[in-house]
């Protein structure tokens, strides 16, 4: 379903070639400053055409809010937004209309709807994340106004590239205690922060985009000074709230939290999160964070930190062997160029996933932080 | 919260030392020949104790149907299940009252709630995970009668010892069409259906185990004969959905679905699994599977497999340096003796979710199916 | 929160002053024949300014497709539907900014968010409801094209003056069996279908208006070729999810369903209603409808039929002693002229309603009919 | 579905024949005194057996907490509970199979689960209240230590005898501004605290019951001290919810909330509630309350009541002329003596109801303020 959350909660609608795609924002606090302004940025970040690295398609995606303000506060409920779609005409894939495209959505969504949508893969359209970056820019709001809650996330590997991401690296977790979005940003449109490897990044992504070809990569991300005890066991761990969210975007094929795949490999004995006293805090904290932030499903003060696998984007500019609809072999003709790499482009898509499990999270924690101090 | 699913919903309850743990399994379709002897079996797979390789608690975990049941059917109406806690007196952990484990839930717990149960951890015990089961128990059958649906996982790395699971290698794809859980089982405690590196892998448990450590493991999973049609973009994408429920388990640390993070750097044009007619279904197949069976987040008829890291278990066996609740820095005293490695025991649990996943999936898949069907 | 329904599912947004009011319709059977022409109907039937009997204000109310639908059919995904508001500007209100207007929603919105919209009251206008019946008219195309359902509500009380409607009484149930929106239409404004009363109602409507005051009223819907098996006991029984449904409207006192609160005086040997063979239908149906189609929160296939009890309504074109904001005594000034009933109105809004709940449970009830066939 | 609630959810299990019923309570706040000494009162309420004027079968209905607390505290997990079936063998309805029984749920049940219990109606059986009544118990404890909440219902009708509950009447808002518990238990198992009409009721049960008949009867249920701010407009505003939670229960045929039905023919500006200031609370509140306690879906403070019809039951001691399921028709022969108002006993069941869902909503409202403080 295109529904997400309990008590913040956003739906979503549209495709590539409809009059509008967008989403309704239910259970946003009221008296939040709020407008385009607030929401355009993160659109913009995820915009293609960017530069010589990304998809020419120029996309302009300019938000407009339908209700919930008034004089620029929002009133505490359902805020809709719509950004307009530039070519509504359901006609542009025709002329592929003999082949469902490998590894994309073509196939399956015939099997299930029955129906071939102009867009091939109806929802499995990269615009169907417009609503969710809508709503998630005004779930981050509403995060720094509760608790200055911090989200960056940023490219950590494209193809077999990697920059360290090693959870018991210092250095890592550093990087993690201070990057910020403008630091990504500020590096191109490759958006990863660290030197050593961005230049073989963007050697990678020109060597597929020459070779008419795609590359997946790597996104992470961290989220600081999040609240104690958000997360709901059993079922709704936070982490599990979170893979959920980032596994629902398109192209994912992984999750991992804290030192993940790796971490399986560090012994308890290491991989255990020893307990100091911080004489800032006034409180426990861990002297190291392999945990990532999170223990027994509920965050515990420290930052939050995940990493999610794209894969390589399945529209290619080169022809495939594959086999029609009606199942005879044939070639999938190249259109047009495409993205080598969409890995760049997720990282505000990742960001406002993040910020739409976090605040949901954290107005339920607030309902059992009341529920807890009535016996007190 | 601890409900799961929408038209097939697991609730479970029960910690360590209380009455008994159990669920309430709603949704289930009724003429289900159905008893306790059904359920056991994954249970008994689930319980501790049995090798040297982990931990000597021993526990019964004999289930006991309450309702939903008449002659050994379901009537179609929800199942109450229990398993009686052995030892249900709260008192079991008071000698390290004054330290929280480290890694483990105890302080979370204590942050979320305010209050230490017995237990430390509350639901992030592994008793937590018998309702899991039990009710996974039953999804399986409905699956395996609407569709002879297979799930078989198996343990596919201990620490840095990893079988290989290299989406692109054809032996790996053989492995998953013809896995069964009793080649499994027959492998010892271990799990591991590689011949090639299984002694390896209880070295090296063997290893911590005798340094009083614990060492962790990726659970690998593939289920068969899955419909096609499966999952509800745009959220709740089946990969959504698995990974949801995988990371809600206890010490998971990372999910990945088909070619996962090493998929990231395969080159689109080998990633894409092309489209080839199968003259033995009479429909379109995909030659390869790097995509592991969902396309857009559909099911395409294809193995589905995916991964889930578990972290080396938490509670260890050896002293460990860390800071007590009040924040003095001391040492945790090393308290029995515990499993070094909790992964293969994972091997149920990771079965009954994937099938709780899917049955809540293919009901809502068959509403959909119907939908279609009135505008024939 | 503003969604409602499972599997089918509709998520509105909007308020009096702002953009535009709509909705999001999720879960949507694909290839539905589906364009503006067949939502138009319903909202132009819940427009105010058809008649000297209600409001003047004249709304235009036209309903824009945004997305899923291409070449006028439905693509399975989430319809997104939005109708402008023609006067958005949030200031109309500002004279009677002192007052809480008695029994509206002003003091409470104030309460709960904190902000007073332009429109007082926020969500609790009138204008909420189009999205219901955008949505509704969706639904109901479904059920048409599903069972042939037909869903008709009309007037059956106005104030003291109220049609027949005993459930024991064969006309009240032939009436059911025949009343059709086309009639309960032809009869001007008042849409009560009951010529005996008719001529009152109106009288009653014209004194209020008047004497610049209101009037209340009693809505009674009926469902026909309602599929045998709705409703999910224990907790959504049909007709509790319809009470939900109809409650959650405006200015709603009260849901009585079937025989009602008149039924609790009939005892049971008279209540009961025996089964008899059809061999119209070739199975069993009841000789009496006291039910309203519905045992044990299950449809029968007799007709359902209830009614929904709407207040008079708060806003009256006459002065009303009360308090200012501040808390000071004073007067509420008279504000232009008024609908003095809105009961008429509601008769769209109520089928819209009865349609998403059933169409929802329809779409369920399909699931556990595919859970009832592996069996067999 | 046998879930209900969104933050403090209860899910129920089991029937009339099987092992135990029960259910899980989860959200619960932790810290709460609670052993079954808080529960049992209100599960021994709703017993049948307690005087001549009801059945004579006599349940135990002891309950026992399975998990969820330590040391006579609650832990914030869930919370299993069970009462154990005294006649879990199904077989007793035996003689009766070839009748579904008229008005009962018998035939709606075989339509929907293809499968005749035992019990007949499944989970329409009465027993199935019980996990209901035992979550409602601790709803209740929360509402009270939270806000000294408090739910007392009543008999307000049985039959044609009904006591003044007129909305405009002072004397029927004094009673429920005082009226207790306590006093509704001791006038006896009639539960109507009105003298009057008291023994008028009773007669018409015994003439009901001497006539092997039944007959049914209105419970009105009033909540004091609702904090104000509560439920979510604009699909759960607050009566939406209570009407779904009390139209869920077993025989109910109507709701009807504040002034209700007879609401409809009092015109506006008498019906509307003007504010005042009051100088005991500091704030406006309503000079009457017709509403109800709520405006806009959203508590304002003032007292809740709402009435719920209850058919007369469907289960009578005579002879019913009906068809068997096979189409015969015939003569349901009449079995053993059974409740000839089950009216009475509904009162600790709306209680309960009423209880869930205002936690449910409690808590949520929680998190609303929460984040409406954070932009102050």
């Amino acid at each position: 379903m295109s529904s997400f959350g309990t008590v913040f909660r956003v739906t979503t609608y549209g495709e590539s070639h409809c009059q509008s795609v967008g989403c309704i924002v239910d259970g946003c606090p009221p008296g939040l400053e709020l407008t385009e302004k607030d929401i355009q940025p993160q659109l913009s970040r995820r915009r293609p055409g960017q530069s010589a690295l990304s998809t020419p398609r120029n996309e302009k995606d300019q938000v407009f809010i339908q209700s919930g303000t008034e004089h620029g506060k929002t009133l505490g409920l359902p805020i809709g937004m719509l950004v307009k779609n530039e070519d509504h005409r359901p006609h542009d894939y025709s002329e592929t209309d003999l082949y469902p495209r490998p590894s994309h959505a073509d196939w399956t969504y015939i099997q299930k709807y029955g129906v071939k949508s102009a867009s091939g893969g109806g929802r499995s359209s990269a615009r169907e994340t417009i609503g969710r970056v809508a709503a998630g820019a005004i779930a981050e709001k509403v995060l720094q106004k509760a608790n200055n809650v911090e989200i960056v996330a940023f490219v950590s590997s494209i193809g077999e590239v990697s920059m360290n991401r090693n959870a018991q690296d210092p250095a890592f977790q550093d990087l993690l205690n201070t990057v910020t979005r403008e630091q990504v940003d500020s590096v191109g449109p490759i958006r990863c922060p660290d030197a050593t490897v961005r230049e073989q990044m963007v050697k990678v992504i020109e060597k597929y985009r020459d070779s008419k070809d795609s590359i997946g990569g790597v996104v992470t991300c961290v989220i600081r000074n999040c609240p104690i005890g958000l997360g709901e066991p059993c079922f709704d761990k936070l982490e599990a709230k979170l893979a959920h969210a980032m596994m629902s975007l398109p192209a994912t094929k992984g999750f991992e939290f804290g030192s993940g795949f790796a971490g399986t490999a560090i012994p308890g004995s290491q991989h255990n999160d020893p307990f100091v006293y911080s004489l800032t805090d006034l409180r426990l904290r861990t002297q190291t964070n392999n945990s990532g932030g999170v223990q027994g499903g509920i965050s515990n003060g420290e930052n939050i930190y995940f990493s999610v696998a794209f894969k390589s984007a399945a529209t290619i500019s080169q022809e495939q062997e594959t086999a029609s609809y009606e199942g005879k072999a044939g070639v999938l003709a190249a259109r047009g160029r495409h993205d080598p790499s969409v890995t760049p482009r997720a990282v505000p898509i990742v960001e406002a996933m993040a910020a739409l499990v976090l605040v949901d999270q954290l107005l339920i924690q607030k309902a059992r932080e009341y529920g807890r101090s009535i016996v007190a």
